[in-house]
């Protein structure tokens, strides 16, 4: 079986339990995540072989950090090490109208020290059929764009699907490139675009506003600018507040339009990882479906997140089949 | 003071704290349960005297559930021991959209030694007013089959009040007999019916609908069936989905259909017993008040368990009044 | 920086984790609390300099109260000592129809001690610009009463504010003062009545009724009978269970009535100090804002306390104002 | 069979985890525990009957600590309730040179409500074999010893056997009795004597050393004085530091001297109830067993219970006889 | 790099925190074990490629068993599933006198449906180069007892190194086969024996003493007996409580009687999984150091795991050879 | 009360609890720490005024450390914020034969952007008088060593107390300095020297031994190149394994020598922080008692520290001395 390919840092996650403020605790919970590695366990989850590629440290906490990606299946194999440290977030879970914070201490960490120097994607994408990039990896440093780059190329050469996720997070970025020419520069390279008005306004310097007109608009105008985009998937969120949302989502694929209903989350339990869900869900489902019933998935897939604790999804296929059945009543599973 | 007896077998459960997987956690939660030591315990915690027979492991664990049951004042004194572990249930609790999963280790577990040779029910049932016996019990070896009805048949003698609650759970039954020839056969030596149109369908074998209508039709059936059977009361549960539910109850008793309004839990803390609560907020109001008051008390008493955490009601006769009282807004009670 | 005074009982708060009963657990968490204290610490986490005034035990418990109280940046250097135990109280967090319990151990407590000999309010007022007091304090002993109206007194004379919370709480008031008396006479010191129906009423022995004419009614009895009192604010809580309220407030201050939106808060992590969340985002308030902002401000502080765990509001100044600013939806702040 | 009474406060005793002060927890375990109760909880693992005689808050608090001793089968029929809150002990557990702390709010508890009225010793005494005392309970309040005398009164008429541990703790006493002569009062109803050169000293007003001969001197007086008196026991207790003792003991029955080797206790766990599990193990052992091997018997368990966390002692009878054959070199018990 | 086998249970281990008995806990840590697999992962800790065959339940349970052995490295692609639940075993942690309980609820687990039909053994061993047996195996069902026979014939076949650890265990072996028969039967399959005289005695029915002169003459017996045995080593337990044991070791190579010096354990922290350690260390030492330096090593191995909490040695092989060079002393690594 | 000052970075420090591996764990217990702030920290538990200088991040981890500190009652007002994250260090805990392990993530930490410019020695020193200082500080930036050197320099200006504990650590000094010459550069500042041999022989490039001769020998040599430093102290840590050390001191104050017994600590519960204890132990009693009684002192709240958990001794004076008065056996404090 040929592998699905993710790349990007591997971060720490520190949170107080419960809704407690870090000057309310003593014990800190931690997971591990990232938000391509998310993307890269949930697919794993779903019963897909994934390989994450990446750099972490050389100590016991890159150790445990490997051990946590084993434990899904996700092959470690190729994940390099550095004496810099991991990269660590801090968070504080809010709840109804109070926010969740973060803190990072991710700017000198191990995988600032990637280069494609350590990265052989020519024998890693030899057996791969999908890789995932986002728009966190090119902001951290100059050599985790390059790495990308380098390997997206390969990918395109051999004809690999490739999905870009290019959030653009502004508080990044502080190594000297220009966020919009570098993420153009990787779009040019995909073939999915995951991403809605923000992304689409970002890079080609737009002003389209939230309407399914002009979501259709600017897809198009995506495609023009990058022929290599064949469809556009968009998740939108609607928050009545920090502890209650609720997930559809829209997509362009070149020739028609379509749209979810909403799923209604009313008790999130963690919004972590969300994202990633969905484009897991549309990885994943758009090798087994047509585009609808995979951004259907998708969607199910980002629903089914808001409920696992931590940053990875860990529902199996027939559980997010099972919601799109219908089955949201909750009742038990004997 | 005359004793309510239960008979069944009492579990272990197992479950990661809040929301979480196995895979996540390293430590789980446990309680002990199982559905009639429930009601018996409810009904200690409604000021009733009650008796527990089962058949439980010679072992710390079993050591363990006496323990938990003795702490409710409920007697222990007529559980038996056996070599064979305890029975053993693993709990994920789902949220939302997911829905909650349990995994069974219960079928070659201590009560399953159970045989009519080591309950003295002659001598248990003389100081006692009122047996309640469920599904799962027959369900579980023939050797609990065997007890239970020995047991029946002495209650049927005394004149002592007989509530069933003939759940057909169709992963059990592994060991020979027709679940609805066994169902049947111990319906018939009871005298409160707690159960709904799947039970009842299960039971005649026939296709009533959720209707009023056709509650009240399958009940009168029932009772021709089974003259032994005064009232037939049957709890009705809405799932928004895993985290947010409603509750009412209707019942037949013969002469009247009476139904309660809905109490609308939003914020579902353990949804595990509830039905218990249900039969044990039942079986006290059938003592104290008229079939309709004991209806809305059994009511009140099902929905408040769904605050309390593990498998047992922990609500005192005060606070399920004060509920049918209106008193839902929670303000503390100092 | 002239500092905010708040004077009161320090009270340990011992529950169970999460919704569970005394008889479930076998951890207790613990926060120090008690209402002045509570709007003290609320004041300096908004930036001011305060000062809490109390007297708790001479043993670790007390210094961990006190260390607890300087965490906050809240000066406790004229708090005094006593040999007798620091007032305790225990708590079960209610969910749904299940309201919370409260069980006190507060009536020979180190505070029960203080008499006006051991505060030195000349010096303490000297640096003072704001004095706080609630009916709790009061209602506990003689001699916090006396040293409540000895600090009133000079307040007084140096024309410093003086807000009351003149809460009545009929389970105490065990020394043998009127309470109705008592409270009237510290009302007259007071220049900001945070109270309404239910507080007027009891001062002033009247029967006026929740709506709005009423309340400006019993406003202007209020400051007639006590000229004092310049504005009258009152926070209205609707329940619709344990777990969901809903908060606004309304204000007469002597020339015109306003009264705030609902704040929805659909999933409570604990309402406990979100009174005093209120009266303390009304003092920083009315030092920054006009009335109806500060009444805003305080509306959004209680709301936002509903929030945290424990007794005491962690907001900023910022925090709250993004909620004025309509940011509810619960975003990351990355 | 007859049961074996206790009678006593009961205490909540709240301690953080582990070697943590309070300053550095937001949590802490909490046991029951008293010195009497442990006594009866530890001879009921042993398996006789016991019933506890108390007085406790009416409140959850106390329907908790109730809970708790029924969970041992220890009968809480006779314990009256009060409305004042439970006694309690804060405890922080010291290691190595670091001793142990306590800190106790008990001088207005429940217990100190108890009279002579409220407790129907001749009934309960009826079904009595062996009462049993400690000096803490007359030093609570005079209703504890004028309950308390009226208990060992009756228990001399049925010539029922009396222990007493006449514990002398000089931070109590403060009602206005003497406590020698209390205490004196007491022992002369008293048939043995648990304790030691500190208490025989404290009662007699001698000043005997340590050394076996004072010790077989010190009991002969006290026969001397207290004809009652049968045998006297003491425990004597070497510690290398707060996590390291030696336990052994001697006795004196009118007869011969015996004492036992020590027992090397080199990783305490807990040693708080300790004493009281000597004590169970000697009232347990007078029944069954010669002197020596009952004061074998005793040490055994004393130094069993330093294992067990919590004031009270989990030791079956096997266990305690499989340590004194020998068998201290932990193999599992599979 | 070929691989080491191993086969055996999975467990799931279950205690309370600390020393704490399960009528304390309502919490539970929870970990995966079993003797053969903790072999297996300890040696994948020093850096070998390893995979483990065992069948385990097809449910959430078992799911988490995989991905508890993945998370080490080891490959689990090779066990099979079953209806069955996992084998449980319940453990209450001893401390100085006190011995560790243990309760197993394995006698109907999915372990027990394993037969050879389901091990395709020769595709596995195929790219083998040791496989370790242990004497539990046979003991729990026809099955396994067949499937581990299997095993070993190819095995030897291939030439592959089979290590025995026969361990007798007198509460297994219920499905009717002789236990002597069944190890002597395996033990003529494999070349290292790990064992002492308590296993040689068992299996020739002979009574050595433990004395140096006796273990010579018994393991030469052994070889005489089994020639395909090679080499005999020894692990050496002295226990001064539960809480502290030395560890020391001796060989009989068929050509030199070697022992080790005592690793003096002073504060254990869980001995569970420490003989695997030493099998561990014997299995890897074989195969890169003479026969005394790999007993050594499995000593040092054997020390160390008693300072790991769970059933599995984390130790690396630097880590072990540290303590070989003396480094006893704690100092940090930083 | 003029103030004790200290200087030098704040770190989180996370662990799993217990003796786990991060790969065993999802919960980590955090402090804060830092040499010369655990020191700062002592001296406020022994009734000192304490500020401490250091730069924290401007997040809510800041925010938690500032709480932290100041909830000791060491004034926080002159520690600066920087947007780089705090510095954070991971910790396993060994036992036995298993050391402890450390994993730093401090390289560009807050801590790091100190200069010169915005600390106001001045104004800071003008109510100081004493100056505590590590090696660990100039290691740690550029900036560190120059506002290290300038505070030092007024310190001298000024006559206040400089005590230097010139720890030399070789994974640090990553920023170009010569470790020995700056340390040797401010040793010249410095009165009391706390260090031992291998200090000396780095900074002056000597090779002595450890013996009593040498240490003396040494010290003169050092007094003699560094005319300020009048005493040197040294302690000294003999190391039986992991969890058990032995701890002396020894001193040459220009006139004698001196040694003290050793403290034997045959349970540690952490001894981290310990040298630190040692070093406030000397500051505070060098203040008060004589040469010899300071390092008996100190001594003492050495081996007290190892019975805290986390980074801080917690001892009071009374609790120190009452350990140099004999009380080491642990009877409890009520």
């Amino acid at each position: 079986m040929k592998k699905i390919i993710t790349f990007g840092e591997v971060l720490m996650r520190l949170s107080p339990e419960g809704n407690k403020k870090f000057m309310q605790a003593n014990l800190l919970e931690f997971y591990f995540g990232g938000t391509e590695v998310n993307v890269g366990i949930s697919i794993a989850n779903f019963g897909e072989k994934v390989k994450h590629i990446s750099c972490v440290s050389n100590d016991f906490v890159g150790d445990t950090a490997l051990s946590y990606i084993q434990k899904f299946g996700v092959s470690t194999s190729d994940i390099v090490r550095s004496p810099k440290p991991l990269g660590v977030y801090f968070l504080e879970v809010g709840a109804v109208m109070r926010p969740s914070s973060i803190s990072y201490n991710r700017s000198h960490s191990s995988f600032s020290d990637i280069t494609p120097k350590v990265v052989d994607w020519e024998r890693i994408l030899e057996k791969g059929k999908w890789i995932h990039w986002t728009g966190i990896t090119p902001a951290l440093s100059k050599g985790a764009y390059e790495t990308l780059k380098a390997g997206l190329k390969i990918a395109k050469e051999k004809g690999i699907s490739v999905s870009a996720d290019p959030t653009y997070r502004n508080g990044l970025w502080k190594y000297g490139e220009n966020a919009k020419d570098v993420l153009a520069d990787l779009v040019g390279y995909s073939t999915i675009f995951i991403g809605g008005i923000n992304e689409i306004n970002e890079i080609l310097e737009t002003n389209y506003s939230y309407s399914n007109e002009d979501f259709i608009e600017a897809s198009k105008k995506l495609m023009e600018r990058f022929p290599s985009i064949e469809k556009v998937f968009d998740k939108i969120r609607t928050s009545i507040n920090s502890s209650w949302h609720k997930i559809r989502a829209r997509m362009w694929n070149g020739e028609e339009f379509r749209e979810t209903v909403d799923f209604d989350i009313t008790h999130i339990v963690d919004r972590i990882g969300t994202g990633d869900a969905f484009a897991a869900g549309l990885i994943y489902g758009l090798q087994k479906y047509d585009d609808f019933k995979s951004m259907e998935f998708a969607s199910a897939a980002c629903a089914l997140k808001h409920t696992y604790e931590g940053d990875v999804n860990y529902a199996a296929v027939d559980e997010v089949n099972a919601i799109l059945n219908g089955n949201i009543s909750g009742r038990f599973n004997r």
